[in-house]
């Protein structure tokens, strides 16, 4: 079972992913819980890169390097752990490149799919929780703006671009109100995972 | 004026590089030299996660990591010279992406070629100087061999895609013995640019 997390930053994803994860830990579950840009080595390295890249970084140079991100933790980390029958829990997947990318920046969707389809060796989670939250209710949340939170305007296209995605997909993407207390957004994803069989009890 | 150099490693081609660039500086051209992967700030951050990568890097993510560090220094810094009219000099482009990655990695080419165009905003080096050597003789002259110089059948492979390429774009790609005294190389590279109209004297 590969479970993601998405949403803009300050939507409490990463909070949320990292509760699923103590609960199942704490369930006797065999499961990792990892992040992107991020998780193995080279993916952090990839992470501090852009966070701080030192210069402009055009559209498509973001673009590779998220994709060598994630390139590299799925055939590194991801793929492997699925093959030993375990849950794997990300902290943001390939809908985050569309929605920041294709959505935000305006780079060509069709394309940027292609690329994660190769990269990813055709890899989608089996389901992904979107953390729905307002601009003005996320830049709330967290207390210094980096370059990806600062402009308002392309966090407003980000979030657009999750909604979206998530209407194409209404099977693998469920929205959750970002608002919600943490108890009951954690019930909604257990209660979807147990849904799709990954436990035997509630 | 784009010039590129080309070759495996201990092929000469920085030192040359470096000593067409001082000789263009003290004829008092406007030129920079960089280098791929490398350049920029981001460019030369890339460049160290390539070569320490910390686990194994995928032949795709090394494509994405190499099309971004020359994505990035492609904008902003070829561009802006050229656009300038400064001359420059670059320790590796695109070809070596190509020889690297595709004939010797046998990353697909035609996708290669594509993400170069898109990303490099389909910029080509005016004249590439590809310095040819033998892998026996390349490894006698790195003291130390890193991981894109330990294995000698993928080395082959470079090589000879190298070649190919030379073969393929005759007009733009020039073949040097690597053997030659470096004051007849750097000759050589003189007069070609002296051909190609970037200068009036010899």
């Amino acid at each position: 079972m590969f479970v993601s997390f998405e949403g803009i930053d300050g939507s409490g994803k990463t909070t949320l992913a990292g509760r699923l994860y103590e609960k199942l830990k704490a369930e006797g579950a065999d499961c990792i819980l990892t992040r992107e840009p991020g998780g193995c080595p080279a993916g952090e390295e990839i992470r501090k890169l852009i966070l701080e890249p030192g210069c402009d970084l055009p559209a498509d140079a973001e673009v590779f390097l998220f994709l060598a991100s994630q390139c590299v933790n799925t055939v590194n980390r991801i793929l492997p752990a699925l093959r030993d029958g375990k849950t794997v829990i990300s902290d943001r997947f390939y809908h985050s490149i569309l929605a920041y990318q294709c959505y935000g920046k305006g780079y060509d969707r069709a394309f940027v799919e292609r690329l994660c389809r190769t990269a990813l060796r055709s890899l989608a989670p089996d389901v992904t929780f979107l953390l729905d939250i307002t601009v003005d209710e996320a830049a709330k949340r967290f207390a210094e703006p980096d370059r990806f939170t600062e402009d308002t305007a392309f966090l407003e296209r980000v979030r657009r671009g999750f909604l979206e995605l998530a209407e194409e997909e209404p099977e693998r993407i469920v929205i959750i109100d970002a608002g919600l207390p943490l108890e009951v957004k954690l019930d909604i994803v257990t209660d979807k995972l147990y849904a799709l069989g990954t436990g035997e009890k509630k």
